[in-house]
């Protein structure tokens, strides 16, 4: 037995050794979770980074991290385990410690702002640090500030001799920026904008980090974020203040425009793509390790009547709440890998005032920042209900998960908003195919709707269910289902204009169908990002073969969800659905026996999860019933019993 | 203007006048909803009563429950307004307030325990009130005990004489109950039932009212229930104390059985069924209404550039997310009334041993709880996603009608685990109707199951989008996918056993394909109820064109959404979808200027709402803006200020 523990063990480096309360209990048996790693390819093992993060050298990523997360987890001014009986004001103070102790560490370390170490830092605290929009102006400033703006402000911000925040919705406008009340007029005379708020809808609402004036109030989660609001009355700000990279006021009011009318958004395409590999992603991630971690513990039923009772992991229709998660992880890590190299290839351009990457680079981001966001929430919903009743105690760490991916949905602009955005770079982009018919477009189409101008089947080959799991099948599917239907969108707006329909109206009249385009069209992109990072494993056969099962999983899942689509040309036909399912429930067989090494490749520490039920070791019952006992109702009295059932209970005596 | 805020003001009844601090504003405008209420049908103002509760007496039920609910809202006692700024503790406490409370006014009203003005008292505050599992336990009282027990307990718990639990649910073990761990050993020498809990996991979780010995911790909402745990160590408790009325142990210890198998399972099929009238629906229903209204105040970006900015629920987008709610609310209205009805009719048979049906009872009610509690959860998360960064503000009210919703999918039976169930009873009619092929079967199937045993069309007749609005035509085509779903789960069973699978293993081998079916039927029972619904509305002409609508919607939401099962045997053309896509986008604006009247008729007061963006004046930012000063963060100091955020500041200067 004690073998199994320390080749369990050895998976697990020892900053990531078990912290928790439930050491206590001197487990005699091994931790239940070690069998289903030794089931495991080997391969697994060396997944994450190599896959991921840089496929040179193996195990360099989880090492780097490993340091700076076990500093964290040393020091108990970090820790979270209180979390989930705190309240609002004390998550804000603690998440206030945390920020203030992390600057100290930095310091002492000498941590680079920028660097690394700091990075996972914030890693390993899941975001549960103060002065986040603190440094959501420090992006803003470095996007639109010109360079004398950054070197007086930045050094500023950065030793905390000033708290700025970034002021943008308001009460009654958020994701359409044009909408907004709040005034900014110039007086030429003090060089001096006066800024004000007319109106009570103008009021900025969210912004955070205490400036002034108020909060605004208990959220589903966030608690620890100081969401406030802000009213201005004629506050006077020199001119010098305005953000002037690619926009200038002279001394005498004249506005001098040096960007795109894009260009201001640029600091939200920032935030959005930091966004997606920071927040959204690790997210969804954790809820899969937790409910798969769980799965493994928790057994119901018999498969058979003289079983012992069954893993619920090992139910098919587990399975399929489950691994369609998990695929998904690993399609968004790879995707938002290769969003990151664009955007830092094109931001470079975009701050020297080349603006020919901006429509892609807006296109793919808030098409992403729409799908991941809506894909995750979904997920980890999915991921908390496949706990059962112990998903809803806040205790499994789920609810936290769930509720922080849900505000993603809506802020950073609204997904709904979002999508349109993307239909409408992708109704002109098929519009330039159709420029000059039967020859090739003027201009060559951005690559990632390269497929509007490829020729195109009009019948799926697939014969059998194997045929499924050939990537150039169904990306090729994808390809044709996203064409057909923005094809189909712009037919819908040409008929109606054509009927005597305003550009408008045509448009409002057709959002529903421009939606289903746009999210086909997102879909195709994760899919075939994801087979091209198949492709860079060729060397890595037994990580790829493993990886190619979640992205055939991926991709077939889609198409079951959305068979509607592919039946409608009949490009599939009946039949071939059911081969495609059929491939999908072997799939998720094959997955199973993976599932917690890819789940454990993610790379998250117990103190990082904060969940009864996703620890590593898999003493699920033990840490729950031991994290109860701190309730504040099981160490405080019964606040209601003397005022209220005392005397209810007494009351029948009474009547005697 | 005055003329138009008293024309608006006929609608409401005095119990149901504003009573929110926004009050002080003293709004110098007509509000803002009055509009949207003057431009609907007149036959709004009756749909509620009239459609759903008694046809004969039109404005009966509402006036029935004004009183109570005003009553209610009359006493401080009861107010929910703080709810949102409280600790788990706190709501608890304010929770057992309100028991406390309500008991003296009914004393002192001689409202009866099971009367109707208790019934609608606990409506007004939204089941936030203690002792609800108390509750429980004598809905399970009432079913499982004998006669003599009834008389002996029934008045010790209605007078709170005793304050008991219902404790099922284990730390290991929920749904099935064969695997629950607590051993009740009778010994004859006492006669007496030891109960104990030989494991961790066999500790009760979720039983509240605090009988004894420990808090579970913090969930996603339900803070005012003390959802307990507890152990029993060798417990003794007399053999009188078992429930008797389906099986006895008699002295010497032997047992007797009175009942089937499933008549142990009878208070859960009764709490099932309160539970979607009482609170599952309802929730969905607030939702509605919040979102709806606040839909039409929120303004965003123009249809046209010289327009004013558009009421958000003039997008098609928008009406796309809140319509199809609406309409599954009114579906489930009519579905849960008649479910109600063979209920009652079915368990009286039941308390007098006759089991004929029960199978019937237990899937209707089985896959109703599973669909409903599904759909409405789904449902409330987009009604709050559609009111962007405000539905997420606890404020609106949303997010804790969402939270509880979310726990509905879990109790009573996890929705996965009710769908099987559902499927197995699907599976054993459709082999009824095989058992003489070419002739009737012997015995008649359910009636719900009807359509398994009628002859079907291959392919749908319609034409033209219109044809798409005849309840038949689309009663007929749900009936024929779900037929042809548990044709196909029927057929991949039997496959696998004739290919030598046991039993056992082909069913778990095809349970994503059975939960397909399953959930097929269920949607067709929602359109069949509404559709018979309708006709009983023959006399109400202007009524029942105002539901009609809402029913086809139901039903072709439901077919787009779920195209590819139309489409896979070619029932439905591609060009066929279209129609129907027609069809609903015309639906959509059709229901446009119905939609406040349509949630005006659930008849939630303002109170009970408890939702700053969803009141019935239209007021939201006022309110919105008044609600959040009460935050603790805006009346206390920060709390982190001195000890972080100073040093913090004044760093940098002792480096100068």
């Amino acid at each position: 037995m004690q073998e199994e523990k320390e080749e369990g063990g050895e998976l697990r480096k020892p900053g990531q050794a078990e912290r928790w309360p439930s050491r206590a209990l001197h487990f005699c048996v091994p931790a239940p979770l070690w069998e289903e790693r030794r089931a495991g390819p080997q391969a697994c093992e060396r997944l994450w980074p190599t896959a991921g993060e840089r496929p040179a050298r193996p195990t360099v990523q989880t090492q780097d991290r490993g340091e700076p997360e076990s500093i964290i987890h040393s020091y108990p001014e970090f820790s979270r385990k209180d979390n989930y009986f705190m309240t609002q004001n004390e998550r804000y103070k603690a998440a206030m410690r945390r920020a203030f102790h992390i600057r100290l560490i930095a310091q002492r370390l000498g941590w680079l702002e920028d660097g690394r170490e700091l990075g996972y830092a914030y890693r390993a605290l899941s975001g549960d640090v103060a002065l986040n929009i603190h440094r959501v102006f420090l992006k803003a400033l470095r996007s639109l500030g010109s360079e004398e703006q950054i070197a007086k402000w930045d050094p500023l911000c950065k030793n905390i001799q000033i708290i700025a925040t970034y002021a943008q919705t308001e009460l009654g406008h958020g994701t359409y920026l044009q909408g907004l009340e709040t005034e900014a007029t110039y007086d030429a005379a003090t060089q001096e904008f006066v800024i004000h708020s007319p109106t009570l809808t103008a009021t900025k609402w969210w912004p955070g980090d205490r400036i002034i004036v108020g909060d605004i109030g208990p959220k589903m989660d966030f608690d620890q974020m100081d969401n406030g609001f802000l009213r201005l009355n004629h506050v006077r700000v020199p001119r010098e203040n305005m953000l002037s990279r690619f926009a200038q006021v002279l001394p005498d009011g004249t506005y001098i425009k040096l960007g795109t009318a894009q260009s201001n958004y640029l600091p939200m395409v920032v935030v959005r793509v930091e966004l997606l590999l920071g927040e959204v992603l690790p997210t969804l991630q954790k809820a899969c390790v937790i409910a798969t971690r769980y799965s493994v513990i928790r057994r119901q039923s018999q498969l058979r009547p003289s079983d012992p009772e069954a893993k619920v992991l090992d139910y098919q229709t587990q399975q399929q709440k489950l691994f369609p998660q998990l695929a998904i992880s690993y399609a968004f890590h790879f995707l938002a890998v290769s969003l990151l190299e664009f955007f830092q290839h094109a931001y470079t351009a975009i701050l020297n005032r080349d603006f020919s990457l901006l429509p892609e680079l807006h296109a793919l981001s808030t098409g992403m920042k729409a799908m991941m966001s809506e894909f995750c929430t979904q997920g980890a919903e999915m991921c908390r209900r496949a706990c059962g009743g112990h998903g809803y105690s806040k205790l499994s760490g789920l609810p936290s998960l769930v509720t922080k991916l849900s505000a993603s949905c809506t802020y950073e602009g609204e997904n709904t908003v979002l999508y349109l955005q993307v239909a409408r770079f992708l109704v002109k982009s098929y519009l330039q195919t159709q420029m000059s018919p039967g020859s090739t477009p003027q201009r060559s189409l951005p690559p990632s709707v390269g497929y509007l101008a490829t020729p195109d089947l009009a019948r799926c080959p697939a014969q059998r269910a194997a045929d499924f799991l050939c990537p150039e099948l169904y990306t090729t599917a994808w390809a044709h289902v996203a064409a057909r239907l923005i094809k189909d969108s712009v037919h819908h707006l040409q008929t109606l204009t054509q009927s005597g329909a305003d550009q408008h109206e045509a448009w409002n009249q057709t959002t529903v169908i421009h939606l289903q385009a746009a999210k086909a069209h997102c879909y195709y992109v994760t899919v075939k990002g994801f087979t091209e990072a198949l492709e860079k494993l060729e060397n890595e056969s037994a990580i790829q073969q493993v990886l190619k099962r979640l992205c055939d999983l991926h991709a077939i899942h889609g198409i079951l969800t959305n068979s509607g689509d592919f039946l409608h040309d009949a490009f599939l036909s009946g039949a071939q659905v059911d081969m495609a399912r059929t491939a999908y429930l072997d799939l998720l067989r094959l997955i199973r026996k993976d599932a917690i090494l890819l789940t454990d490749a993610f790379d998250f520490t117990d103190e990082c999860l904060n969940s009864a039920l996703g620890c590593y070791d898999g003493n699920v019952y033990e840490r729950l019933f031991q994290w109860a006992q701190k309730s504040p109702t099981n160490t405080q009295e019964n606040p209601a019993y003397e005022e209220y059932i005392r005397p209810l209970l007494q009351s029948w005596r009474s009547k005697l």
